[in-house]
């Protein structure tokens, strides 16, 4: 494979996790110190910052400032959900893009994100090497939903896991404070698949975790559900549920809308539902159960977000995705999607990066596997725990400026 | 003064803290090692567990899983919001407790709560003086609300405000990063005070907080309101809202059930209402700013009991407090309630324990001078900010096991 000497741009898509920048810094200080790479150019908003040419220029960062990327949440350089046509029907988002790499000498392009921007990534890649421009472009995962198809598992999955379980632990104390009854249901983000709701059975492990996990694996069934849960607050006079924003019934209802459907459990009126699932399903309960003290807590963003409570194992992982795809480039690599793969090293857990191609993640998803679902549908077997664990692990030094977290102050200075 | 020899009782009340465990901690160690104290018992579920005899023996607890007490949110005790009547009405329960302290020979007493509880220690001290049974009984405070009067800042409220900042500096990221507008309304505990909304200020401070923020201690005028949001969102694309769960309008309505009395904004039905303040508020943006994307976000109990973000302060105060009132309580204190008095130490911030009368706390509330509000009622001024650093400062090195916070785990043996 011949030398391949041009600049790069790095791109972030999708929904931000605790630690996509984390994989940003890795590609950018790999590309900074490659001689192959000419220059090194984040692009704003993602794809739509190359649309635009709105390229920020990474030689005049200061590499402190970069370097607290690893613990500055969300995505530093914007994110989009900009959908490319197919360029056998409208090829001029393709033109603009390649007009731009041409401009700029883009040589390779490493593009950070989910499902959606393999696809994206996939499509330049095809349409690049269709116009016989030569560009290596690779795809590095990064999803909290853990969805991801070629790849063991993704970046930013281990945080929102971490904080989760964390979160839960604390309200598990909590709710458990009066001597009086109460019902709490969380409601965790994932609409397809349950990684971040299963993720709480590692708090249940510990001692202090959800009475009952669902899963969107499973269908969800109200009256099931609610002869647990009462047995439950039977039981000990709590229960604490952990609920994927994603549950359906047979029919393939939300149960986020159940009350749109069945309001005579409330009253005479319609509604207006403002909440989502932990409400509707906080309602059900009260109403049906008759339990005076009943509480939804939805995670929201606050889980999508929290660097504060990363992974140490994830923030690293992040970091050498991003190297290694540039080193993987660098090398002749093209048109492939970087992946985690675990290696059983004497009963140790290690990871090292694999290259699928970009179709193997592009628009599908990966649920948790059946058999890793107790029985009852509402809770996970040991296997699940077996393959978490070593994604919570460690706990980053992160930088605090005055009691708080101090993030990246990056200059973002625009290139011409 | 002379010597008072005999057992002690400590309990926890009110709603939990991710620091009430450290203040037990240091009041429980204190007696441990005192001469006078013969017995340190900590009551289940505060006044509760007197009255049931349910009381814990410390002496056979390990000193390595008490210590972990500083890390442990929630109450580890148990809680309750049991309230006694006027001893003068009906004085059964008083009789109960005065047995109980008679039987295990209770000379000490030390309740751990908020503005109630400092009324049930008060009723407690005064019926064991008026029955000429010696007894020392400190109240020690604790409130995430921090709307204790006697004290500059209670014990419980620099970690939950350390939480609310950095998990909105991280929202504040996450709501930034697409290129198309948003609207997020974030609800903070607080009723009648605004001290925890008025927390995320500091992160506006940073550079990365709420661009609103709105405190119980002013009326809520929608109208203004909306205008306010609105010029922020026309200006930035974004804008990020602080709310008080305990905003009202002029007439002392909460605005929480604002779309009971204004139905016509969303539609011709009646209304179940299921969320709280940020989902009506969340609502009402959507539909009369005409903004797509609007979210409302409930801290809920996760800003009480996260104490993998607790403030090093605050669990070094509460610990001191608890000492202190044992201290106190040796020498010859009685019916006080264990305070901060704010030093400044040549510039540098400290802190002393102070003892005022109980009645000084009991059933009041302290608010947030309306000077430290700036004259737009929508934003915080210095002095607040003067105010609240020094007490989120600190980071706790939390004990971790497998990833995960290790807590207390105590024997909780019953006596008898």
């Amino acid at each position: 494979m011949s030398n391949l000497k041009g600049a790069c741009i790095i791109g972030q898509s999708g929904g931000p996790t605790a630690v996509i920048n984390s994989t940003a810094l890795g590609a950018i200080l790999q590309a900074l110190a490659s001689r192959d790479i000419t220059d090194v150019y984040c692009c704003a908003n993602g794809i739509v910052g190359i649309l635009n040419e709105k390229l920020y220029d990474m030689s005049v960062e200061d590499v402190y400032e970069l370097e607290l990327l690893k613990y500055t949440p969300s995505s530093a350089f914007g994110s989009c959900r900009y959908k490319l046509a197919d360029f056998s029907q409208n090829n001029d988002d393709y033109e603009k893009i390649l007009n731009v790499f041409k401009k700029y000498d883009v040589r390779y392009f490493f593009y950070i994100g989910g499902n959606d921007s393999m696809d994206t990534c996939k499509k330049i890649s095809e349409f690049l090497e269709h116009s016989n421009y030569e560009c290596r472009v690779i795809g590095i995962p990064k999803t909290i939903d853990n969805d991801l198809v070629g790849t063991d598992h993704c970046p930013g999955y281990g945080s929102a896991a971490k904080y989760l379980i964390t979160s839960c632990m604390e309200v598990y104390h909590d709710t458990n404070v009066y001597d009086s009854g109460s019902i709490t249901v969380l409601e965790i983000m994932g609409r397809n698949a349950g990684w971040l709701t299963a993720s709480t059975a590692v708090a249940r492990d510990c001692g202090y975790g959800p009475d009952l996990i669902y899963l969107p694996e499973k269908v969800f069934d109200m009256e099931k559900a609610l002869c647990e849960i009462e047995k439950v607050y039977k039981t000990r006079g709590k229960c604490l549920v952990a609920a994927s924003e994603g549950l359906m019934d047979k029919d393939g209802n939300y149960i986020s809308k159940y009350l749109d459907k069945h309001p005579v459990i409330t009253d005479s009126f319609g509604h207006t539902q403002l909440g989502g699932l932990a409400c509707t399903l906080a309602h059900v309960i009260k109403n049906r159960l008759a339990v005076k003290k009943v509480r939804g807590i939805e995670f929201s963003l606050l889980q999508r977000c929290a660097s504060h409570c990363a992974s140490l194992t994830d923030i690293n992982e992040s970091l050498m995705a991003g190297t290694e795809a540039v080193n993987a480039a660098i090398s002749g690599v093209n048109g492939k999607m970087a992946g985690f793969e675990r290696v059983n090293d004497n009963g140790a857990y290690s990871c090292k990066i694999i290259f699928n191609d970009l179709s193997i993640a592009a628009n599908k998803e990966k649920k948790i596997p059946l058999e890793w679902i107790n029985d009852e549908g509402n809770g996970l077997k040991k296997p699940f725990l077996d393959y978490i664990y070593p994604l919570i692990q460690g706990e980053p030094q992160i930088a605090i400026e005055n009691g708080v977290p101090r993030y990246a102050r990056l200059k973002k200075k625009l290139v011409k």
